[in-house]
């Protein structure tokens, strides 16, 4: 994206005018729409949407748009909405376990720039990647976690997260439940990849279970994390076939390359602030 | 879709609040907007925009929109324009030649109520679709078509589709080429599938060609037809996977079954008024 | 597949050397081997073979080929093997509920010549389907079935499958379920495809689900009927993808297109004697 | 693939037979087949096979296997054939240019054990991966290329891949376009991706051709290299959809992740030694 722009992501109750309203304040303000996308749920009657505009022009400065707009536009129509500008880059942490394929995957797109974001901390519960992270110079910290210290682990955990100001969290196959108090800390702010088509075979071992059921086609789904195991709101899934020669590694090489990519797309679109979440479900705004 | 509806789809040069001014005309006069699509193409700066509200309690007369929309919108801002109403029932002319698998298609789409149009008639150079028509009791037109009675035939064609009032026709796997003549009358309005993922193997005998260079998928592509051949808009395409044991007649049968779904799913789009061509590109809003 | 060539399917416990065996046995008389795919599931050592050869030539006459092979061969080795003949046109029964759009490519598929088949009759537990099989003139036998009447429904129905010497059943969104004594009559002969990628969704209204679910792909899955309600070996799946936009009217729509080929696909395989059913899973030859 | 096994890639005219010779000759010899696949390319009669199998207990010694096979098979028929040890770790050399995606993808791979090979060195006509390389602890040369020196350029690079010994070369989006001679130093030992669906957009720039055609999907193709430009064997391919939203910058974005990935199964189909290279197509056993 741009510098200087910015990105209103809106939801409310649905009512003739509302983006005639939000356009026309955009407008009067000055301001060059470089997108919109919207979207009605007609079942529950719920208005989304998305707006990109340039700020180059937009005669309300930019630590005001957040006061202007919630006085003249969302408090009138009881909105939930959330600001973005473009320059501000992000920040993710990454937490990863035995598998390190979407690992690689995430520090090369940021490395090599094709992602505006810093990742300022790597969080495992193996050692065994901390030659990787010092290949690319990222502090990694190692917890060692079982079921006592747990609470104990999380809440260093977190502490680690708010002293680096982390915006978002990838669990890049990260094999920990992570417990409700530490989902509560940051919602809608975790991103995982289950290595299945959700809804089938959440939880364990998902390609033992797709080989032992004779599937032809396995899968990849990422996910906001929510207290329900491997049942928060889908970003983004993809599928890849199989026949019956594939043994169990094969499933796991295949999937992993669909995993690293699944990941990757759903993450592009957080970060574009392409997604919206309501009750279980994602708006992604293509 | 719902009867009582409107549809406008617009196009023009891009500016500030071009969104604000149309979805403010519409809630001015109470229309209720089902669905808003817009895109601008940054190059040249073409603003796209499709709507669709309700005609429910809107208070423009229906025979009126036409003109209003013309004084107050239109042509303030040099729009192209279309406006369609849901509850007119569009006529489709089906071309033919030997191959029958997207004709078969096609009418079960009609036939079975899927697709709410008319098909008034049936064009082919084979005589050999006759009884299939018949079963499905259209009328089928058998032309012999050769080098030296082709502008004759097409002048009887195009009186035939005139005569029945025809909105669009599609090029069930037609394989005659038209004259310039015949696609500036219908202009936008010829929709074809060619049995290869365009721009690759345009032209004669594609499965073969694709057979003899080894690719690893075969596709089809269904486009708007212009006076250049396949060249045309492109309004889908779709993929299949192949190996090195499918034989031509492998590709063939995997392509007919590409070939009828990808027509299929650009009708769709296009019976939606989802599909907007500029030079030679289509936005199919989704 | 050409006439007067010879299908064998082969599958027991693996060991050394059983090619080489088949293959020169085939050679010893003569036979020209047109393709041959084996596959050795390894975990529990189980060898698959199929074997595709030309009869002329071949100098075991065609009727003492049972004989021939079970004496010199599959004794020995404790095969269950199956001996296919090209020549052999197979008989479908189709079965059909309230969805017509599989309905309407299997008969295009049949009516057409693309499957060298016959369809001796249509069973359904609507009537609104007449009219289409009277248009392919195929007998279509209506059952108004109820949780009374279901056992002497099931029972008129196989016999009148047994007298028209039916090879195989589909069931072409046919919403009834069979009784383990109907799937026992025809094992490994009856063919569903159920509207969802299992095993995810299995059961009623798997797009509704889908769509409470906010999946961002939709599947169908073909499987061999067993009496674990769509929990048969697979034998063929794919999917689409959905968006925030789609409504389950939509999912429908796009499913259907992905149904049917799903479905064709698979009796493809059947047809070509690809299939191969061990415990719950299904080996197809590509 | 496990150790102390074997590969045998052969290719030969069709004759009635050559299954069971070959199999019977492995089965004399005691060896175990894990894994069979033939092919007949029937418009030329061409017989293509690959067997895998174990050397634990094959009584011909691992260095005697290939005059043996000569001696009682393959001078008989005339066959082109290659033998393979699995214990043999294969030397891949890494060309790259600008696009660094397909070489972090690769170096992943290999440094995280996914593939079991060495790269020894990275060759470029670019500085700027120097540090990466570096992070790998892989020798990285880089050439300034231009037409006067590329005679001696490649020249020196030729040498430097005989003094490593190399197995095979991988474009990994190297945008220098070799020599004849360079080619014919490495026949079918040369891997490259392009980024187009071949073949489409062929040469240079294809995002930028794909855009300007309004195509609707991109694609990846992997091949070998043959002197003609973008026209060798095609090992593997595929594409991604795209809509009227994307920009040039996405097509490259999206298409990034599909060329590494299509490169990766490429890669990994010739280091299984399951390609077979007959004219102007690879047979690919899946």
């Amino acid at each position: 994206m741009e510098p200087n722009q910015a990105i209103l992501l809106i939801h409310c109750n649905d009512r003739k005018g509302l983006i005639a309203i939000i356009t026309q304040f955009l407008a009067d303000h000055n301001g060059n729409i470089i997108d919109l996308d919207e979207h009605v749920e007609k079942e529950e009657g719920i208005f989304f949407m998305r707006v990109h505009w340039e700020l180059a022009g937009f005669d309300i400065p930019k630590d005001e748009i957040k006061h202007v707009f919630t006085e003249q536009i969302a408090n009138r129509f009881d909105m939930e909405w959330e600001l973005y500008f473009t320059d501000k880059r992000p920040k993710m942490a990454l937490f990863v376990s035995g598998s390190s394929h979407c690992m690689y995957d995430i520090l090369a797109r940021q490395y090599s720039g094709e992602w505006k974001i810093d990742i300022p901390l790597i969080i495992s519960n193996h050692e065994k990647h901390q030659a990787l992270a010092d290949r690319y110079e990222i502090p990694y910290h190692y917890f060692d976690i079982n079921k006592e210290n747990k609470p104990a682990v999380e809440k260093a955990q977190i502490e680690l997260l708010k002293s680096h100001d982390i915006d978002f969290i990838v669990l890049a196959r990260y094999m920990q439940i992570l417990s409700p108090e530490f989902i509560r800390t940051f919602p809608h702010k975790i991103i995982n990849i289950h290595h299945s088509f959700l809804p089938a075979f959440a939880g364990a071992k998902p390609y033992h279970r797709a080989h032992e059921r004779g599937v032809k086609i396995i899968g990849a789904t990422s996910h906001y994390v929510t207290e329900d195991l491997d049942a928060g709101p889908i970003i983004e899934q993809d599928v890849v076939k199989i026949t019956h020669k594939d043994s169990i590694a094969d499933l796991v090489r295949k999937g992993q390359d669909l995993e690293k990519i699944v990941l990757s797309r759903a993450i592009w679109s957080h970060l574009q602030r392409k997604t919206l979440v309501h009750r279980n479900k994602t708006v992604v705004f293509d």
